[in-house]
């Protein structure tokens, strides 16, 4: 089977719609779709079993250097190809990467089934307000280099589909299995009735992360930075902290969610 | 002594020459000068020893919530206080956090001067190649969080001082002592003359991050993500890796150094 090449190069073709003015739909968001950004997010996509590939848009200087990697993965979906003038008129910026691929969103799975499908001693994430998207990125990465079994977003949360999510995820937000939607409390019982131990990362905790030394079914809450997580919440759950310099401010969430997950793949890893 | 408050109305107002196109300025440089940006910051530097704060600019709407901080601090500088509208044209772009504050920037320490200063089992960060400036400025904020010593920055890598850099290293790039300017081979050099262990960051290391117990004299490098660092200076200093998923790409370099420094932190916490 060969590759669906096809060479656009008029602005205006209806077939380029989808990646009209790129950056105002990001605002608006795109229903049932998302723009994946650059090779190697366009890599994990292509690989994906669970979401599927509705068409590329390849600068046609690029082609040649990414042949191999479409004869590779042969994306059954339309590649278009156009000058470079072309791509950037139509998205809006200069896409430097020269490479966008427009994916399907899959309904992400709901939390009872999510958590059916959790393996025996996974340690999960949980986010509680994540409102940026660099954060929401950053935490898929972390969470795909150490192995994290899933990431529970509440509704309060931003998209990880969202293009700039996915990009600073170098991939891993259409590789970590995740749900989205419920609130943080629905959350935190239903955690609670499946057993799983419950730790929110808090500045103030008295214990601190390395005191922790098992690594059966468990979740870590992650909360904003700026607000933290309510009071409310930390009192249902366990806290830890991360020991730090005294007088300091705090973490950023996406680098305390690296140090907390690092820990736990060290543990398992000593085993 | 009371505060230098000024109302300023008018956009052409020659004392608001420092604050116009922000984003145009920050891409050429301001030679002496930097842009502090947000409460956090504008706090950072009021209280810094090592930074001379030359004016201020503040909404007016916010100038009642900011009074305390001022009246605390009581800057001699000039405080500019202009509508929103004023700010936001002279600035460029709508400036959501309302205030600003024109620093002056001192020369750095060359690297023998503040290699002299040191105290003794310093814990060094040394950044080569590292081009973003929020990575640069999230390095620094880390950097401050678990109490390295300083900051060695080669000639490659961009100014931490840039407006971006110092919001996203919520003003520890005001606070961390640094050094920037030789190249990394010099660098290396002078850390193994003053018998500093150096480490490198590196995935493809064989020793691992948690081998490492002792906290006397170090230097970790850390690189830029893409390239990573040259085989030349791998080869001349001792390679350390976090452990983590074996088909993963890489961290983020400020999340790895987040990672590494929290190690340090937590075996000097243990004595």
């Amino acid at each position: 089977m060969s590759l669906n090449l096809v060479a656009i190069n008029d602005v205006h073709d209806l077939r380029l719609a989808p990646y009209r003015s790129i950056k105002e739909k990001d605002l608006i968001g795109r229903q049932n779709q998302f723009i994946a950004e650059g090779k190697v997010v366009l890599n994990v996509l292509m690989e994906s079993q669970r979401f599927a590939l509705q068409s590329m848009l390849i600068v046609e200087s690029k082609l040649k250097t990414l042949k191999p990697l479409l004869e590779h993965y042969k994306p059954k979906c339309p590649i278009y190809f156009v000058p470079q003038n072309v791509m950037d008129h139509v998205a809006g910026f200069h896409v430097h990467r020269g490479i966008l691929g427009l994916g399907e969103k899959i309904l992400a799975t709901n939390l009872s089934d999510f958590l059916q499908k959790v393996t025996q001693n996974a340690l999960l994430i949980v986010l509680c307000g994540i409102s940026n998207h660099d954060n929401m990125g950053a935490i898929f990465r972390n969470a795909a280099a150490f192995g994290a079994n899933g990431i529970i977003i509440d509704k309060t949360s931003c998209d990880p589909l969202y293009r700039k999510a996915i990009r600073v995820s170098v991939g891993a937000a259409l590789k970590v299995p995740y749900t989205q939607g419920e609130d943080i409390e629905t959350i935190v019982s239903e955690l609670k009735r499946l057993n799983f131990e419950i730790y929110a990362l808090s500045p103030s905790a008295s214990t601190s992360l390395n005191s922790i030394n098992s690594i059966q079914n468990k979740a870590l809450i992650l909360g904003t930075e700026g607000d933290g997580l309510p009071q409310s919440l930390l009192a249902k759950v366990n806290t830890l902290s991360i020991l730090m310099v005294k007088d300091f401010d705090s973490l950023n969430v996406a680098t305390a969610t690296g140090i907390a997950l690092s820990h736990f793949f060290n543990l398992k890893a000593e085993r």
